[in-house]
C-alpha cells in the first residue's frame, strides 16, 4: 500500500490529533496508507533543543520512507504556506516523490496579493504573473493540485495507480 | 571557488538586479563564486506557464550545480519566509548541501508571533516553543545562521575551508 506523507500545518492546529486521525482515515480509503508528523512520537525528558532535533530527524525519515506527499499548502500567518511544510516538499522532489498540492482556490498570486499598477506590493517587491496560485517553485514542480485533502488523496491514488 | 546559490526574496525587491550584483561581489570577497537565479536569462516570447516552468528548471540546475546555499529566510508577506526559498532550502538538505541562513534577529518564534498564555496564537494554532527563531524543520537543519548576508557568507567560506 503506496505510504503519503501527510504535510501540513495541520500539526499546529487545536484539533491536530483528530486532524491526522481523519487525514489517514481518508487515505485509507483510497487504498493509502497515511503518515502524520505527530505520529512520532518524542522520547520525554528531552531539552528544547534536542526535541526539535528529534523531531526534525523523525520527519525527515518518515518522508524518505514515504512514496508520495500530500502537502496543505494553505495560507499560514500571513499569505505565505507553512514553511515547515514547504520546506518538505522541496525536500520531496528533490528524492524524486509526487508532491500532491492542497488548499482553498483564491486565484493566482496577483489575485492574492494586493498590488499596483506596476505589479508590485506595498513595498514595491515584485509580485509574481504566471497565472499561478503559489510561488512557482511550488506550483511548477507538484505533480497535482485540489482544493481539498479528500480530492488531492483522489487524485494521488490515480496518479500512484491504486 | 565553491559555487553558492544566492536563495531568498531578493529576485522580487525594486533593486533585484543590484542586489544580485552586490551579493556576487560580497561572495568574491570571501573567495566564493555566487549564483544568482536571476542569472537565468529567460528566453523570450515564452507563455506565462512556459516561463515559470523554464524558471524552475533553470533555478534547480543551478542549485545542483551549487556547493551551498545562502538562504534569505527575512519574513515575506506575513510571519513566514518567502515560499520559493524555503522550497530550495529543502531541495538543498535533502541533496547535502550546506545551508547557511540570514534574516535580522527578532527573537524565537514565541516572540515573533502573538500568542496567548497557552501558547496559542488568534486562531488557536499552537506556535512552536523549541526556543528556535524559525520553524524547526529550518532551524535544524541549516548549517549556520547569521544576522546579515556579509556575516552569513564569512561564516560559509569558513565552513568550507576558503
Amino acid at each position: 500500500m503506496p505510504r503519503i506523507y501527510l504535510a501540513g500545518p495541520d500539526v499546529f492546529r487545536p484539533d491536530a490529533i483528530e486532524r491526522g486521525a481523519r487525514l489517514k482515515w481518508l487515505c485509507a480509503e483510497h487504498g493509502l496508507e497515511g503518515l502524520y508528523p505527530l505520529d512520532n512520537r518524542l522520547p520525554p525528558g528531552l531539552t528544547p533543543a534536542a526535541a526539535a532535533r528529534w523531531t526534525l530527524e523523525a520527519n525527515i525519515a518518515l518522508l524518505r520512507s514515504a512514496d508520495a506527499v500530500l502537502a496543505n499548502l494553505e495560507p499560514f500567518r500571513g499569505l505565505e504556506p507553512d514553511s515547515g511544510t514547504v520546506f518538505e516538499v522541496g525536500m520531496a522532489v528533490a528524492l524524486g516523490k509526487p508532491v500532491w498540492a492542497c488548499f482553498a482556490p483564491a486565484g493566482d498570486l496577483r489575485a492574492q496579493v494586493p498590488h499596483g499598477a506596476d505589479g508590485r506590493d506595498a513595498r514595491g517587491w515584485l509580485v509574481e504573473d504566471f497565472g499561478l496560485p503559489r510561488n512557482l517553485m511550488l506550483a511548477c514542480s507538484w505533480t497535482g493540485y485540489d482544493a481539498t485533502p479528500e480530492a488531492a488523496l483522489a487524485g494521488l491514488a490515480r496518479h500512484l495507480g491504486v
